[in-house]
């Protein structure tokens, strides 16, 4: 059936075209936003394709070879353009803005990416290469560099999850007469977004100006600007003195 | 059949005793260890508390409710103790450590919780209450203190998943040649960790001391003590201006 199969696609429009590395990870991307993580499958991939689980195999060997591609894919529209371009403050504010973005479109991979060995992720890879160079022009120390970008990586992939959350997310409903600090915080918050809800977008911000995105934005803004500020003073000895 | 097994269980002890939350959590979250959050089912949890599923009905109305309770669950073992007791900085660090390691054990749980509402989770409002008493004693102004809260949870989720990454997780492998800046910056990371595998440690920080933990508690740290000067800079006007 296989051999069948193969032959009448030859006849068509070779494998290749069907089965290149886009394809496959397109398909890939769209099994897991039905279905989850666990909506990719190898059968579930080769049925989407159209083609035997076996004509699958010749491509990929595997699952994990599958989330590469996929991994690859996602990384590879992160904007590392910042970098030697930019001062570092500007190039890691455009770099981790768009790796936001990127994972707030598909959040059920998180869990997975961010647990996910790169050798094998050349995109993946080169994106890292460019925020080293970044780092070092800037005048990190080498063996401080990836820790900040995994403390930097912690915070994106956080909130990427923020970014999908239902704006009534910290409604107190029936408990807020014994919480009464923390139900006034949430409506003043809400009172200010609802005030401004352009107020949230800037270059490289989410395009919709929902409510809900303007909270996770102006989330975001103000961590990663105390995340920038916070490790730009790290780099100083005398400005990381903490404060008593 | 099930009156029969509800008769049979009150002979001999009470189904309350059986079917108390904490009976239900601790189930719920044994499931959740051995298949992810997908292996929580309302008729896999009856079957693992040894009640027919209409029995586990009376007690929680659906997956939604064992969610909450398992929520509730985590809430209460993060230490909000420094929360009008420590100074800010201390409060925070003390409770975003704990916080980090609570769903470090509990990944498969993170991007469920991260966009939970807490409506019918008194525990985690309660958690939350004390945050947002702390903060207003410091001086945050109320509207600001939900984004602030947020930023550092998104940190805190983010980080929960980097102490179960593979310590190998940035091995470039073949690809080193082609990317040799980071390539150098995760080999003198690894042999930082490796000359002082202890140096990880801190006040609650893991107990652990491996150099996979090692790693992830050092970024954490790096992470943490900028988002906290951060954020602390950025209550102040002068300060908080970015310097260009």
């Amino acid at each position: 059936m296989v051999a069948a199969q193969q032959a009448k696609r030859r006849a068509g429009r070779p494998p290749s075209a069907v089965l290149g590395p886009a394809h496959i990870t397109k398909a890939a991307l769209k099994l897991i936003e039905q279905d989850g993580y666990k909506g990719l499958t190898m059968s579930a991939l080769a049925r989407r394709l159209g083609v035997a689980p076996s004509a699958l195999y010749n491509h990929v060997a595997s699952k994990a070879d599958v989330l590469l591609l996929v991994e690859d894919h996602l990384m590879a529209g992160v904007d590392v353009s910042g970098f030697g371009a930019e001062p570092w403050d500007e190039a890691v504010r455009r770099w981790a803005w768009s790796y936001r973005n990127v994972f707030a479109r598909h959040t059920p991979l998180i869990n997975v990416i961010a647990v996910l060995p790169v050798t094998n992720a050349p995109q993946t890879v080169t994106m890292y290469e460019a925020v080293t160079a970044g780092f070092l022009d800037a005048g990190w120390p080498q063996e401080r560099i990836i820790d900040a970008i995994v403390a930097l990586e912690s915070f994106i992939f956080g909130s990427a999850f923020d970014v999908t959350a239902p704006e009534d997310i910290f409604d107190t409903g029936t408990l807020a007469a014994d919480n009464p600090l923390f139900s006034a915080a949430v409506r003043s918050r809400s009172i200010r977004n609802s005030a401004s809800p352009g107020s949230g977008s800037a270059a490289g911000s989410s395009s919709s100006s929902s409510s809900s995105s303007s909270s996770s934005d102006s989330a975001f803004r103000l961590g990663l600007e105390a995340l920038i500020s916070g490790l730009r003073a790290s780099l100083d000895p005398v400005e990381a003195k903490p404060a008593v």
